[in-house]
């Protein structure tokens, strides 16, 4: 199943994406999702973040080929986010100023369905909703720099998440692409994670209790690109759509 | 003016406390909070955290004595915490298993009362509606040895936050006291924070948009104590209240 936020006559509404129409659901699509009759045309329609999380969780050196010589994590290596930070397809990043240099990172992102504390991975992969595309923006200065990773993560505007949030996939049989102004500058499989998603959900549903519509950014693979003003930015995972996001400078 | 967060009939209510009473308000204490008419003895009311924060920031390094040696900081050193962490006066902060060391630590606790981007010294300390007492409780061993401070300092219950939010309060003023089982373990005044409370909301505005209900752990003091099992913590103060958690080994 294919599923989207979007605004209908200005409210924020759930829908099911069927051919080119948009089907509206009542309630979340985590709590079943019945159709209400309305619809519209997908193009055109106003998409939004599919997701209002309570809790954002991103990996941190989750590919080997993201390592840069630094050893192969023991355990899932996490961070937070902040739900504030999510964008929606088309909505742009904003370059913080002073922030130097700022990357995008292409990522496979997971949506959980329902609460889950402590459980096994087992357990974990049932609380697992569906997937979508996100874009974990870094600004690599303040990483380096700063004690933690606050601002280099969970800036406003860091978090670019959609077009759809889909069930049914097998995050093995996914590619997933980061591309700017066209160019491909990543491209990995998540077979190539050192923690499949439901080892990552268990890990953290150890020390902090999700719910459904909370978010775990899954990692990124590679080299990241560095973005300017005016770059455009696509997210691409084949069964899912493609995440694009404009940059913008702040000022 | 002196607010509290309470459960009224298994709703959660805001009011105002007056001697021995709380008068119920309508809505938030950031929108005006005209009293209902309604009332309870404070004795025996079910108290909760004083917000609903969408973020919780926290300081770290803010005091020369608990610097142990490191360098003064030239900026504000922020970590997230998350609003999931937060629980309410008398509940148990809960001791992950196998986390090894778990400390409090006892923080004057500023809470946003308007929308707050951007923003000069000046203009955040017209953002602040008031304060509370925070204890940042952290995993030492996770602190060290993860990546990121995730789980050190956002694991569930780890945010104990009241009993009450104060109004009119100069931070210079205060003292923050914290004890474990009665022994007084910290002792310090936010006169002596490197950046005071409207430089940190100045400093994390630029990167972070905040808006009423947020919250900012200030930073701790000198030499946070240990907690085991059966423990009770407290952080007191004047002003505002004691702020009282048991504490509990997890399973």
């Amino acid at each position: 199943m294919v599923y989207t936020r979007f605004l209908l006559g200005g409210v924020p509404s759930w829908g099911q994406v069927e051919g080119d129409s948009v089907r509206e659901i009542a309630g979340t699509p985590f709590a079943g999702g019945r159709q209400t009759g309305r619809s519209l045309p997908l193009t055109g329609a106003r998409l939004l973040a599919p997701a209002v999380p309570s809790r954002v969780l991103a990996l941190a050196w989750n590919y080997a080929d993201h390592l840069k010589g630094r050893e192969e994590p023991k355990d899932p290596q996490v961070f937070l986010k902040l739900p504030s930070c999510l964008i929606a397809p088309g909505e742009p990043i904003v370059l913080p100023p002073g922030a130097g240099r700022v990357d995008e990172e292409a990522e496979l992102v997971a949506v959980i369905g329902r609460p889950c504390q402590n459980v096994s991975p087992r357990e974990a992969a049932e609380c697992i909703f569906g997937y979508t595309c996100g874009n974990d923006v870094s600004a690599r200065v303040w990483q380096k720099n700063d004690l933690t990773w606050w601002r280099a993560k969970a800036s406003d505007t860091f978090a670019p998440l959609g077009p759809f949030l889909v069930t049914g996939l097998a995050p093995a049989d996914l590619t997933v692409i980061g591309r700017v102004n066209g160019r491909e500058v990543q491209r990995c499989s998540p077979r190539d994670m050192f923690f499949d998603v439901p080892t990552l959900v268990s890990w953290i549903s150890r020390s902090i209790a999700l719910d459904a519509g909370d978010l775990v950014y899954t990692g990124t693979s590679g080299s990241p690109a560095e973005l300017a003003d005016g770059d455009v930015v696509e997210v691409e995972i084949g069964g899912i759509g493609v995440l694009r996001n404009p940059v913008r400078a702040g000022s």
